[in-house]
């Protein structure tokens, strides 16, 4: 077994560590309606939400936000709702409103809560540095949703 | 003066008499950027909003929702936000969420607190059978979505 822990881009086994890229991981799996990722790695099918500083500051925000990013971003928000669920067990929905210049939000709610609401800019540029960072991020909106459930019980309930 | 209260359709001064509609007005007007409108009365502009049964059984829900409508929506959530805004002072966000198919969600929420929250089906046929209706449901939510904040201040203020 190789080891090469020190690789940010695809160390062997992160997302096998990390439960929020297993998650994100399924999330992107469904949306694979004709099984063209069905022999793919793990690794492999997150490698889009890895963007590099110099490949982001290639990519325009001046157009539109193309359908793959779009859907890429609600597979992020959708892991962590679906992770904060798992947690929880509070059903969390996640919808994401962007405008056609990359401005938008990006919502998760249960019940009356709002769990996680977050602005998003210059969508067309959604990714991490790297997949340790994009689990990091993830897992730390999840601890805030989870927060927010706990210090909030009865809007959660609502 | 013309008493026409019976007529559902454009009783005078039926706009003057509703807050919400009023609300409304302004919110669409704040769309108006080429001055269409300008000249036009509080009804008329109101006039897309009022959408018969029989008309509304000829739209067809296979395609998608144009972008007129989608901004006819998204303007009768901002009223209602709007409204619950001025009533209550907490800032609110109204967000929709669309599918190509017609189906999705508005959303209203000011701080963690979501004040509104409602499914849509059938987005392409969205309009009431007239302006009193169309009044009454908006006034509605404006109602619900105070109550909510009554009842969870904190998360409101969260």
């Amino acid at each position: 077994m190789t080891t090469t822990t020190t690789n940010p881009k695809t160390t062997t086994n992160i997302v096998e560590e990390s439960a929020f890229l297993k998650e994100l991981v399924l999330q992107v799996r469904a949306q694979d309606h004709y099984g063209v990722y069905r022999s793919w790695k793990d690794e492999l099918v997150l490698s889009n939400f890895v963007v590099s500083k110099e490949k982001k500051s290639q990519i325009s925000v001046e157009g539109d936000v193309d359908s793959a990013t779009q859907l890429r971003i609600l597979c992020f928000y959708r892991a962590i709702a679906s992770s904060i669920e798992k947690q929880t067990g509070k059903l969390c929905q996640a919808v994401i409103d962007l405008s056609h210049e990359g401005f938008g939000w990006s919502i998760i709610w249960t019940g009356r809560l709002m769990v996680v609401s977050r602005t998003l800019r210059d969508a067309q540029r959604f990714g991490y540095p790297s997949l340790k960072k994009l689990a990091a991020q993830g897992e730390r909106l999840v601890a805030s949703g989870i927060k927010a459930i706990e210090e909030f019980p009865k809007a959660a309930d609502g």
